[in-house]
């Protein structure tokens, strides 16, 4: 364990010249193409099995270890997002209105370094480990969900993944058992009334009233219809009903937000709007349409990992504190593979204290410590080695 | 007719003191015995024809004029309300809780005398005059409905009636066309939610809240979907939803009036509700009862015979002034004999400026200006000879 | 009389000609220029008195008869649409996207017409008739206000005009004392919450919630703030919140149409508006601008004026009903004149019984039957003449 | 530890007694009386030091150990019902309406036999042990404030108490870190709008309406103002606006509860239903008079404490389960005391898998599993015993 850290250290500037690289060259969702490529290559350079265009533009990579065992995959994201960069630094974006704006440059050049790490310590490997970067996780329905279908998990026993985070000390690690990620759906209710003048309402049925109503009636949702114990947010982000002043509007559109960690109350709530949509428009003998588009569900880490991830990590030179967070309300696809494996997803904090302003994610002046790649290269790479360790040992043991 | 008014003058005595013995002895609503036995007598001592039970406990007298002619019908209703008197004068009433506090006495005083001066004068009448007492005005189903299903309208060819008029002053007659007091309706609805415990809403169906939003909806009816220039009204009245503090209601009982003008608006409001009900409800998962109990419809004036009775009333002592009235939003079972013959219903002013206090019909304080019931009888009288009188030079002059 | 009518008569078809050519030349509001020449250098022609530009870019023509009297006005408005005619008659507008689509051609080819048989029988007429023609009705602020204040009305007794009406059949005119077009206001709500994440609803003030109660709430004041005897209307056509589906808006943005007959309702609701914005913000902690932006007032007819109208109307030829009308929704900057002189504004019926279709004002197939013009002028002259007539007659009696 | 397992086993049929002495003379919370006596003198016979009449009605008995050491408080709460009993035991309540529905009996019979025992064990005791007999747990504000202030927490290191849990098996401690039962508020709003007849709503300030919006408005308290990640419950328990269906009610009165499980959380509540009632009056020109009742705060465990707990009870006989539970929405007033000091408080399983139907607490037909009581004590006398050494080792290391 102590070579796995020391050589990552070793590598550290190698790390932060992979990850401007990246950064100076962003790519969006499901338009990757330099990026994969290069990803493929420094694989392919350390001798890897390396599969492109896994579910479209992933890139797998498997490092067999020198005695058997069982199998862990590592993931990173490598999509950037539509956003003109603002920060005046060397490194900057190239493209213009790209940006990585969100640390998936850091992610990969993290993993990648680790790769090589790793593969250096090959012969005391004892099983298999299996490096995802996925392309897209940006954007609905994301890249995780056909890396997978392509057969990303096969054979795979446990998976670990982490998420940079700007707006959390450098030396932090933010854990979470259970919902860490909500899932987050999107829908329309258009409502069908029927327009007419307005000094004549009686001849028409007016799609403005109902849709206020609507608004008003969704509310009950979280505040009567969910588990006061469960978290959940309906939110209607845009009511469209653009007419003169004086003709009263026949259509109304609502467009809105969903976010849970459940999918029984994901479920519920898709069925609860559809109700009071269908209730409210009845009530003024007007119809709609209601679409209902479900996002990423909700990453939830699973209680044993997430807590030998914890253990691992006091062990881990450069984690100074451990957190436990409350649940975000941003999605991720990394929920997918949780689905189907155990593992955990952890954030990696990556403020810097001397910075005089912290921007968020998807901020055009976002930034990150670049010391954090390193923190979170050693964190993966001391858990896929513990697992493997401890997966051996127990077999010994039984 | 100068016959008459000088022979209603002298009579002006008799009246208020049948009007006061009334007063003290007042009766309720389908509770009437002495009142009709008092008025049937009365009509007995002047030789008139009398059936008395006419439709449950109405009293009809028939004066058959010298002459050959049409039929002219007058209407004062007799009983009185479930109200403690709080006046002190002499003739206050002896019923406990029991009190003439609509005018009703003095109605039927006016038209007992009038009958009598008529009577006196019958050998001048061309055609027949028809006195209707009613019963039970105050109470749906109120008395004129099973009257005229008894005969009493039986040839009758126009009617006229008044209200003596407590905040309208002495000598001031109030008429209108169409539409003059309202159809008067009651509704119940009955939320069905299902209860729970306060602190667990999510197992409940909510009938307060659904109930609060039906009273919300309730309000699109009249801003809505009436024509605004028709009047309503929908009002809830009542909202009954009694638990403990941390329980959810699983019944909310709302109870309300609607007042329209015209049948065609009074049917639609009736719909609206279920409608509303019925589509907030559906919002909720939850069930209802709803009720429209019909009251008395619209008194509509006819247009004809509200003009005549204003054109008498410029030659009738004591009349002082006409006043075209806005429509009352209280209801009148008189609507039903306007369905059924042409007519008018007008507004007899009662109020004395020597008041210091105006009270409104049905207050424990309310009283008339005695000097009224002379001015009510010499127009009924009046018309009610020029009609006759007019139809007959009709008829010769055709 | 006799002479004006068989004398309008025999000019019909220039009535029509003049039509026709105002017709095809039609301008928009504020924007009059060959229309007022055109006007005026007709009244010029008959010798009368003109004064151009008045108020902007109305004309006055004054007819001083051979005897003294009382002044009479009549007004005809001679603005046109914004609207691409879809007719295809010969005199089809020759301007794109301009179209006589509201009969004012028609309004100002009658009142040429009228101006020239007056002249001609100028010895007769016992007093002044003042011919309006009024730019921009169609546009507030309109041009009557302004024509006023520029003296159009300065020594007038009493005003008549009219309004062809393609809905109401030719023959037929349309009355009602009072009011008889409303008041038609305008208003706009913008309601300044917080801006933020959807799934952060917590961090916001949720303008779209706050303006979906906000247009509930505004259904009170017609249901339960105005006399339900007086018709009003409070719309709401246009709810503007654009966003993203998972930003939760900062602002909305509400417009709407206020219509009433009396300005004391229209104050209180110009208050009531105001006072449910304020509440419903107060208690969402959010702010807003509320504009209330006054239109024209109602047209109230004046009682006598318009009953004297009305029987004059019965000895017009071509005259062959009368007809009590409804208050119609719209509005009419005619309002101004009778709040400063006595008269009246009725309706002449241009539609025509073979016509397939009817298409109502302010419809780009929309048309008059020609034949109402002579029966507008024919009104129009008869109650000028009859006016002054009796006027003088009282005169000498008196 | 084996003495203080095997003691307690061998008493459980006294405990069984004691318990049933209990169940048939219950006593309504602030009217105990025989209860506390009972309870004084069974510690005063085991030589303990004994205060009665602590904050009013409650029992402090207090055994120093025989070596030095903390302080550990035991609570048990002594109050029954105003419940009719609906079993039919030998030992049903004997006490018409009052009934020992919650298990208050069986945590005082647990709690007295488990003082017997470790007064038996009182040499090998390092330090102080105190029972603190609660009364009044059912009624706010409650005995635990009372008696606290009244010093029974005085010296006191830790604090530990059980609740038994009809509906969880026995064998099964329900534990959770942080908070684990809700703050308990209720509010009444009254709405004072101005009343009137039904027909004439434009002349009234109708509070229905007004009250039905703010059950409306209510909901965005947890829909929009409350970090989704709270959970937190505002519900309406009580509509009362009582008038005849024809009169506009001048009152509305609204009674509620509020459960919340962080201060920060509760005081934004309380905050936000009065800037929403006065907002939602405001815009009706109403006012309102609003009374937020604190109830019990949030029982909020103690981390550590709660650990120690758990670690302990794996060792306990007749620990079959240790089960992390969701929050309990109700109230107890052991948050005060935790308030204070550090510790816990856990569920203690009291479900009998042979019975037919599980009645929850409060119930007429409620019942426990006697067999639970033995666990109770056994745990608590465990972590009594285990603090106390462990603390004292600890002293002696350092």
């Amino acid at each position: 364990m102590e070579q796995l850290f020391s050589r990552l250290a070793n590598y550290q500037d190698e790390m932060v010249e992979i990850r401007r690289h990246l950064h100076q060259n962003p790519e969006l969702s499901f338009e990757e193409v330099e990026t994969p490529a290069f990803i493929a290559s420094y694989h392919e350079a350390l001798g890897l099995e390396v599969r492109t265009g896994v579910g479209g533009r992933g890139v797998v990579a498997k490092l067999k270890g020198g005695k058997p065992g069982k199998t862990v995959a590592l993931r990173a994201d490598f999509d950037a997002l539509p956003i003109q960069e603002e920060n005046d630094s060397p490194y900057k974006s190239k493209v213009p209105g790209v940006m990585h704006a969100c640390g998936h440059d850091g992610h990969t050049a993290s993993l990648l370094v680790l790769a090589k790490v790793l593969t250096e310590l090959k012969e005391e490997v004892e099983g298999t480990i299996v490096f995802i970067h996925q392309h897209a996780e940006e954007l609905a329905p994301g890249g995780a969900i056909s890396m997978i279908e392509d057969g990303c998990l096969d054979g795979v026993d446990v998976i670990y993944g982490t998420h940079l985070w700007a707006t959390m000390p450098t030396g932090t690690i933010g854990y979470r058992t259970g919902p860490v990620m909500a899932a987050a759906d999107s829908f329309t209710i258009k409502v069908q009334g029927k327009g007419g003048h307005g000094a004549q309402p009686h001849k028409t049925k007016d799609s403005i009233v109902i849709g206020a109503q609507l608004v008003s009636n969704l509310q009950q949702i979280v505040s009567r219809r969910v588990n006061p114990l469960d978290a959940a947010v309906v939110s209607v982000g845009a009511f469209e009903a653009k007419n003169a002043f004086n003709v009263i509007a026949d259509t109304a559109k609502l467009t809105g937000t969903v976010r849970t960690f459940k999918e029984e109350v994901r479920v519920a709530i898709e069925q609860e709007i559809d109700r009071i949509a269908k209730g409210t428009c009845l009530a003024s003998d007007a119809s709609y349409e209601y679409v209902f588009k479900r996002g990423y569900p909700a990453v939830v880490n699973h209680k044993d990992d997430t807590e030998f991830v914890v253990d691992v990590a006091r062990k881990v030179p450069g984690v100074l504190e451990l957190e436990e967070i409350e649940p975000q309300m941003g999605g991720e696809d990394y929920s997918y593979y949780l689905e189907r494996v155990p593992g955990t997803f952890f954030f990696t904090g990556a403020l810097d204290d001397s910075w005089e302003e912290v921007y968020p994610h998807h901020h055009p002046k976002f930034k990150i410590n670049e010391d954090a790649l390193l923190v979170a290269a050693s964190l993966l790479g001391a858990a896929t080695l513990s697992y493997l360790k401890q997966d051996s040992s127990r077999k010994v043991l039984s």
